[in-house]
């Protein structure tokens, strides 16, 4: 009995034993762990380890303290797909076409016109009137939390019309790697887009894990509305900020009211966030997405001969600022191991 | 030998027994330690203690997520002293007289004229228009860093004319606990006010101990400059957003996103605020500075029959309204028992 009670203890012992290596190794393999496992080693993968560890080692001169650990990152391009349309564009689309039948003047009315007639030529020549016409009609005229709960439902069904999978799995899975990483060094992650803030809200945090009240964006005029007794913020069909370009370091002085640490981007309207971000002192991140992966999701430029667009455009003028002022250009193809999580075959 | 060392066992095991009984005495008080010291016991400080109890207690069906556990404060009348003129008021004044010099027209040119004259009865008819021209000569035309070095400047040494004290310590102790008490129970605490985002931004950590992306202000127009390729943000002289009144709502939607749990004011511009707190379901703190308390502060309504006062006016309708609501008045009065930190004695 003695013996067998003795042997009890040395078996648990053992097994104690066991279990503490195995913590122990675990806890050293995550630590030791890739934060970036689906980039591919290379300058971009080295640019964000280094600053990480520029940035969080106690004593460099390069520190940041904890409160000014502030990564600023565009949404349409840099966190998800942009092509062919934006997707909050696809939404507006199929609005109009969804709100039809309360507008019937608008089979006869441009821009509706072309919308509802398919018009895929006239719609690639909408200016900046006619996207505030559908803007007006599509986002305005209900509250805020009407607006929410529309977005969210279609977001919940809507596909990508190459990828046939819904726009929230289209994030690219080396971005969200970089933010966890950030998060994970103390750093608080802010979406900084040219699209709509109240859009992008509805999906921040389950997406990207960027709660609402880090989500800076474009956004219309909201007026409060207490009528009938019961509060309601109403959108109005007026433009109020628009956060892109220039927009971008004012819309970030506003939300923020601090310099970024590391700023991410991947077109023309983020130039001015990553010249604000570089103009600090100490170490700064700035990078750029380049799509010439044209296989795995989509190339275009006009940088470095890539075709041109107007979705996103790369513009070889900001390829040149970006050698000059020594940002990072992440290339798709050749930094990104994985695009998307569960990787979407191309067709 | 061998009793001493048992005898040594038994002592360090009763010091090691009295260490453990104080250690959980110690962390006993400390949670027993009033949170809210300088309120006297009555309504408005049960009201604070019991939301926060109703929001934080896991299993309470009114058990508010940390994500959401947002509480926002108005600034002036609210955290700290406005009379006899807002700071940033005092502020602006001051700084009529510092740039005159260079303004020679402006000692024919009203409102200029009237504040170089020190003309107090001019000075009180002014109305928006006068201030915004006030504002654009004091608080624009400079980049947002100069604006904050010198309002940085200015408020390091300027003083109130009744208490002479710096403004800074001119916060309202009660408050600052329950702010801290909030924080302490995983609130965020944002400042919302009517006065300048950019201006109050500049004290917000040091003596309320919230950061700058928690300051929800006023604001003016603000342009991404680049000409000589060191970028500025420059502020112009053109209002952008009055957060006051209706606009409180409207900018803690934009700068939050999510609706306060608990919110704090002291006048009817912080009416819409209250009542946007209020429709949200659940426990909801909604609390109203009244000044009520010539001797130790000011007293000014005119609610209740004090006296009338253009700067934080609490009209009765506010105060019929509180009550029909459910809102808690605060009295200065009775409610604290301590206004200042170490007390100013008023003359």
């Amino acid at each position: 009995m003695r013996q067998h009670s003795l042997r009890s203890v040395i078996a648990t012992g053992a097994i104690g034993l066991v279990l503490f290596v195995a913590l122990l190794f675990g806890a050293n393999a995550r630590a030791l762990a890739d934060p970036l496992p689906s980039w591919n080693d290379g300058p971009a993968k080295q640019a964000i380890v280094d600053f990480v560890t520029a940035t969080t080692t106690e004593g460099s001169p390069t520190f940041v303290a904890p409160a000014d650990r502030i990564a600023t990152f565009d949404q349409d391009g840099t966190l998800w797909v942009e092509q062919p349309i934006y997707t909050q564009a696809a939404f507006a689309l199929e609005r109009v076409h969804e709100l039809a039948p309360q507008h019937p003047e608008w089979k006869k009315q441009d821009p509706f016109k072309s919308v509802l007639a398919g018009d895929r030529a006239a719609m690639a020549k909408f200016g900046e009137g006619q996207w505030a016409e559908i803007v007006g009609a599509t986002h305005a005229g209900i509250s805020v939390e009407d607006f929410e709960s529309i977005v969210g439902q279609w977001i919940a069904t809507a596909k990508h019309p190459r990828f046939q999978r819904p726009y929230t799995e289209l994030f690219y899975l080396p971005m969200l790697e970089a933010m966890q990483y950030l998060r994970a060094n103390g750093f608080r992650t802010y979406i900084v887009t040219g699209g709509g803030q109240e859009f992008v809200r509805v999906f921040s945090d389950a997406v990207y894990g960027v709660p609402v009240e880090q989500v800076v964006g474009s956004s219309i005029v909201t007026r409060y509305d207490f009528n009938d007794g019961k509060p309601r913020l109403m959108r109005e069909p007026k433009i109020f900020f628009i956060n892109d370009k220039a927009g971008k370091p004012v819309g970030i002085n506003m939300l923020i009211g601090k310099r970024p640490a590391a700023a991410f981007g991947n077109s023309d309207g983020d130039r001015q966030m990553l010249e604000w971000t570089g103009a600090g002192g100490g170490a700064r991140l700035k990078m750029l997405v380049f799509h010439d992966d044209a296989e795995r999701e989509f190339a275009y430029g006009p940088a470095n001969g890539l075709p041109d667009s107007k979705i996103g455009t790369f513009p070889q003028a900001l390829m040149d600022e970006a050698k000059q002022r020594g940002w990072t250009v992440i290339s798709m193809k050749n930094d990104w191991k994985q695009i998307f999580q569960n990787e979407a075959k191309p067709d």
